[in-house]
């Protein structure tokens, strides 16, 4: 029987991440057939499943790819910095296409997220880490005095990531986003302190 | 041949209207099939296509009565009201689980939104009317100096939307939505005129 090596092992799962992605990404969660899965990967369903469980199990596996990306981000330059990522990611010459598609498919899965508990539970596990991130920074920024003192680092965390759900709609609904630019400094200013507050 | 009054055309469309919000909101936009839809207002596929050319036609009447009543708020109280409406309606004892799920299926046609582009002009077509209702009440607040004059009035109607749309997409998902008074305080604050600004 021949050795696998971690190495190994992780780019395969890299190479099935990368394919569901466009996948998912052209076709929508339920579009997404485990034929259409193993044309994208170039892979067998027999190799697929046996790095991820199921289906769903992979479609959270993006997610959490996601949410690590971002938090990545958040630490260093912080969430707004996320928001103008995904707004430069579109214009052209970004390799927007399939980013915006993914994101759709994000919101289609909104009805199995509401009525399916288990699932819900499971999304919200991996979203948890941008959270934390976030308040993170926050709570850095507080420290340093660049941060406006008078409302709670959770409401302004839940208050970044209100406007990130907001733009992550707008963008994955191929709504006109080139005047977002100025929208984002309002969002940015709106959690700095001020001189004389 | 039996003349119908203005009356009863209007009433008829209203409960058409009715039901297919209902059928959409509990099936989707896909699985509001011709036959859900005719057990859901009780009329024949006749009657119902008979007041709106077809499903696509109805259900860009009902975003486009959305976006009327949340005009009219907007035209009184601002368009953070009617966020702060969109969140109270979800608690108990609101009448809250099929807006809720109304409003995740406006979520699920973002698909078509992205691909379709004369479906995102009629989309557009309809949510005009807030954005005017909403620029125009910015633009009396700042006439009477409650608005903060360092953005454009323009700008300051992107940001509300975007949130608008954050909390849509946040209330579709099922997410928890219990501590989201205090962040639209945040939002409200942050497009007033401050002293000393």
């Amino acid at each position: 029987m021949p050795r696998v090596s971690p190495d190994h092992l992780q780019a395969r799962r890299r190479q099935i991440l990368d394919g569901a992605r466009t996948c998912f990404a052209r076709h929508g969660y339920e579009g997404a057939t485990v034929r259409r899965l193993e044309e994208a990967t170039g892979l067998s369903r027999g190799a697929i499943f046996h790095h991820f469980k199921d289906k769903e199990s992979l479609f959270l596996a993006l997610a959490e790819d996601d949410a690590a990306r971002m938090a990545d981000v958040v630490a260093e330059q912080g969430l707004v910095q996320v928001m103008r990522d995904l707004l430069s990611d579109r214009t052209p010459g970004g390799g927007s296409e399939s980013e915006t598609e993914w994101l759709g498919t994000r919101l289609e899965v909104s009805r199995r997220l509401r009525t399916d508990s288990e699932f819900r539970a499971r999304w919200a596990q991996r979203s948890e880490q941008l959270t934390a991130a976030t308040k993170a920074r926050l709570q850095w920024q507080r420290e340093g005095g660049n941060l406006r003192d008078d409302v709670d680092v959770d409401v302004l965390t839940a208050y970044l990531e209100l406007v990130l759900e907001g733009l992550v709609s707008h963008l994955a609904m191929g709504l006109p986003a080139d005047d977002l630019g100025p929208v984002l400094d309002v969002v940015e200013e709106s959690v700095r302190r001020h001189r004389g507050r």
